[in-house]
């Protein structure tokens, strides 16, 4: 995603990817991009939490190639959890 | 943790108390701040693959009280996860 993705609006994708796959993989290049990532992700979270789903992100480092420029991107291996009924 | 933290010091600190509590909880406030949080957490699970752990972040969205202005923060509680043993 980049900086000027609409954090709702992935969230919303992210939240859906999650409740039929359990998985996701979000990556972002640039501060303003994983910032925007990590809101996405926070907003996931409040989606999932009426569907007794929690999420969990696992960040790293990855190297792209971008117009013969190497890049460092961020990447979010994220999951769902299940949260155990009351 | 500020935008003007060091991500490598910070993943220091995240990882041993990582080792030795199990989990900790980092805060930032603005799009700098969050994404060298991120760097911390993606440098620490680095820091920690070597003792059979990972690292799992969960992301939410607090508001505190800075200066009589309300601020957001992002919160995220991390957890290290034990690897299972190849």
């Amino acid at each position: 995603m980049s900086g000027k993705s609409r954090p709702n609006a992935v969230a919303g994708a992210v939240a859906a990817l999650l409740r039929s796959r359990g998985q996701v993989e979000v990556q972002a290049i640039g501060p303003a991009a994983v910032n925007q990532a990590v809101k996405a992700l926070a907003i996931a979270r409040g989606y999932l939490a009426g569907d007794g789903l929690d999420l969990t992100a696992q960040p790293a480092f990855v190297k792209l190639d971008m117009d013969e420029e190497e890049r460092t991107a961020v990447h979010f291996f994220v999951h769902a959890l299940r949260v155990p009924a009351p």
